[in-house]
């Protein structure tokens, strides 16, 4: 870490500040200049409290010269991460197709729409129970009911299930679920995350949509340092001031994930557009920009989904999306 | 609400679509023209889903005329509300000061700190016993310990108090607490929300980073069609590209606010920009564009703040301000 | 277009506003309802002005329901534009690639960058002449000197060269040049754009940093309205909230501009990330989502560039990405 | 400047870096950790290309801690810059009120508005003559012929005038005109940027919509840089995710620029918000912010106005906002 000090700042000031640190156990080298002196702090920054490092009256700036997080960092764990879902794989080579509803809204459509992605070639079912809705006057799904259904479709067709979890109060209707899905508004639901860390279970870590990729990774940071290290990041878009499409899909978001840490992500082109025409070209440029795998929105009706419909392609929209993906994922070399 | 059918769209679909409004009880009207067929919802649209209207194939785009809320709605409401919190009002003309650390770290802190917040003006107190914080290696509050200590500096001033909650799972213990904190994070906790719309207590609900206006009123209609009418809003900085501030301090909110809803607004200078000495010009800013009052974080030593220190100003310098701020309410003839 | 009127609008304003707008040639419909009535404008409405309706007394709001855009719009022109450079070709299923240095520095760098992109498959040669700098002491281009420098690596490699026109004052000294480039900076220097389009130049039109996809569509228009018909768009990443990259590459910009309008868009990953390492995996992305075309930024020397070195590909690491480039395009059935 | 190098980096490397930097007579501290080397770099930084040393291989990450502006800087400028308009002064405690039409439309008009403004209080008269439009159809600004009566308002009232130049060629009409803006649009026009420099004249230099402070003070540093000292910074509001504004205002600019710049900030509420309803309680903030100017549009009729006429207010609600914004500005102290 760095602290500029102001150039009015007396030395004794600045001694002062350096022995605190030091006291703690960092090194520090200072470098004195015409207009300021800069302290340069080695060593485990991390539980330094930047804030209040800026509060010091003579700091003039305090900024960080490495990363804030450790279990989730590339530099401290070379080796891809690859999350492995009762045998089917995600990162790491493998490629994660995860498909199905918005929402679950009956038994004939979770399980029709279940048959129909796997046989176009998806390995993991999608679909929600719990519904976040920005109006309490619309649908917020099926809820314990939905997960039921869901369970049934996993019966049924043998796709492990990913689905969201909305509030801790519902955590024991989600013993059956595969992999947990976390939500853009629960991104930084800091209680939920650190109470995930206690589980075993795969936790799918959707990016909030005006969270920065850092913060993205010290929510990731939460969940494994409170031991679980199943965590696969989802990338579904961010808020920016454009309007021709719901959000602005971030496709550097996966080279860039690839670089910092160990840990898979896969991309959402369904929530980041919201516009289904959109999903083929996107579900494309993320196998060549090197995700590990996709989350797509199917419903055998589009116009008549209870959520979600503009954003949604039907089964045999989705089969032909998967044509271009398989060959794509083969291009890159990824396993199927 | 409006539909503007596709150029291509055959008139049969057209036909069925308006049959199917109107089968909902809504009145429509068709403009029919060179490019496009415009059709004009009129009625309780809230209950249409824009989603799933625009899955519809006809569709081209499907616009919203009228405001998606209701009881938060000004035009259904012309009353400012004020909201009365033990015999402490805001709203209304009623001018709130809310006022106190960032986090509680000790009796003596957060005692100390209520008196010479109280002498200098505040009518409320805060301070955080959860804190949210990105890192999980970071201070994150003293939990139930913090809020007896809070309690304590209630009694010894009579100060109604405020602070964050940030699980339904805590709330057992807030039955004490005068108003209860959602944080942005969980502006869109809607689990939270809709849970905080059965109980009478007031919330202030602060906008979340990258929320519009339009939702941050959605999620207040979350707690109000609930049954809860109690709702202060506060404004806390918007995330923008800018990099001087922490946020964007939107001050717009304030007349925007008004004109919207009948619920009260106050600002939030400290955590909009994460700097001390912004604090004093935009509380004032905040004065003159309307607001019915502010939320200052403040600090008997700064330096020394387990969390935040970077915004929190000295008891003297919130004292200065609060010189300022009178002055200025006066001249809007706020009620203090 | 749609007004919608405020629900206190008398009957005798808005029966004038009808009279006035059918005045203009145009038709309207009006939809009647409990809150408000709702004015439907079809025709041409692309001369009429959107703020001049909003300042109507008796309007709550306004909504364009067509895009403001003509001769740019798919709509009226549903083949694609194929952009013909002397023989080589952008759009229509003709793959573009635009390579070269940032700035021009010396004869031998850009005839050497020339000839290594060329080698490597590159169609069209780039370098800056005139270069957009944020701080004054910035190096700003070697300008009419640079000009001939890159003539020269044109008569060497054959390669049509595309270079950036920063003001009106510097046009004559661009007769030789292939494609003019507009800057992001520029794309809304609306004299420069009318200028444009009285000339049968093609010109590269680049979006601007915070524009919307319809702005940039607009700007073409300019273009287009003065009879130039060769315009090439490129999306080289727009501002956000994000810092991990220089600005946040919108993929979706390749679909969108597809869809919207006739015109050809080439992506540029380099400017967009201001990051070497992310170039092939986003040029790659590029092709997938459907672009026409590629500008990278290629330097003998990146460390030894005098501006943008780190966003700079050598020619090894540019003939790498081309490999995959090929490949992708190839399956994309685009020619080369 | 502090350069983070790469864990990986050889020492030999470093050392070479070291002594070119060192060879460019500035001073290197080297602070070797576990994880990393800092190398701090003191003196006169600012002809250093950052993005050159970013492409240095050993390089993992380049930061600035000192302002890359010099001249505007308050760290080498205490006091704050007056600018005189022929004896009307705006900075260091003078306030100026610059009010006028959007776009210039007729004699009668732009004379009645002038004396208007006059008699409500405003010191400068702004009309615009060259409009920028995002549309090629809408209207575009009477030019030279606007320019001539934008005179003949001056000599009846003896307002000095501020009014945009959208392109270098049209400089010669400007000769009697007060104060050259610079719109937003043409913040980073660079060619014009330097050309201004080399004027006397006071040049009112607005903020782009997706700028940084930092972005601007570079392009004011262009200004001063080439010898014209007379620049007043004008915020106008910035493009962000919010729609319920045109732009978000952002009222932290006035005191923030007072903090890092000797050069006076006005503030444009008109611009910024598109609403005239909002105008009030913005220009009122302003003011409390520490604004050292405001720059209104009035209209004589609104409703008739040729160009943003929605933001325009009337010449009677412009003298009731400056009722209120010489109160304010007599509480701080400002000489009107």
């Amino acid at each position: 870490m760095i602290i500029v000090c102001k150039n009015t700042a007396p030395q004794a000031k600045i001694d002062k500040l350096v022995k605190e640190l030091e006291a703690q156990g960092l090194q520090t080298h200072c470098s004195t200049g015409a207009l300021s002196t800069i302290i340069g702090i080695v060593g485990d920054t991390s539980k330094l409290d930047i804030e209040a490092l800026q509060a010091i009256d003579i700091a003039e700036n305090v900024q960080r010269v490495s990363e804030p997080y450790k279990l989730v960092n590339r530099k401290f764990h070379t080796d891809d991460t690859v999350v492995d879902v009762n045998g089917t794989k995600i990162g790491g080579g493998y490629f994660g197709v995860i498909a199905g509803p918005c929402s679950i809204e009956s038994e004939e459509q979770i399980v029709g729409c279940a048959k129909s992605v796997k046989a176009a070639g998806a390995n993991f079912l999608r679909g929600g129970a719990f519904k976040p809705r920005t109006s309490p006057y619309a649908f917020r799904g099926l809820k314990a009911r939905g997960l039921e259904l869901l369970l049934t479709a996993k019966k049924e067709t043998g796709l492990p299930i990913v689905t969201e979890l909305m509030g801790l109060e519902h955590l024991d209707l989600f013993n059956d679920v595969d992999v947990i899905q976390i939500g853009a508004r629960n991104m930084q639901n800091f209680e939920m995350l650190a109470e995930l860390g206690h589980c075993n279970k795969p936790i799918l870590l959707k990016r909030g949509l005006a969270n920065t990729i850092e913060e993205w990774l010290m929510s990731a940071e939460y969940i494994m340092s409170g031991g679980n290290n199943n965590v696969i990041l989802c990338e579904r878009g961010i808020r920016t001031f454009e309007t021709a499409t719901r959000n602005t899909f971030d496709v550097s978001a996966a080279p860039l994930i690839h670089k910092l840490t160990h840990l898979p992500i896969v991309m959402d082109p369904s929530h980041a557009t919201g516009k289904s025409w959109l999903i083929k070209p996107l579900a494309k440029a993320s196998v060549s920009a090197g995700a590990d795998g996709l989350m797509i929105e199917v419903h055998p009706n589009p116009e008549k989904a209870l959520c979600d419909g503009a954003q949604s392609v039907t089964p045999e929209a989705f089969a032909d999306i998967m044509d271009d993906v398989k060959m794509l994922c083969h291009f890159e070399h990824k396993m199927f």
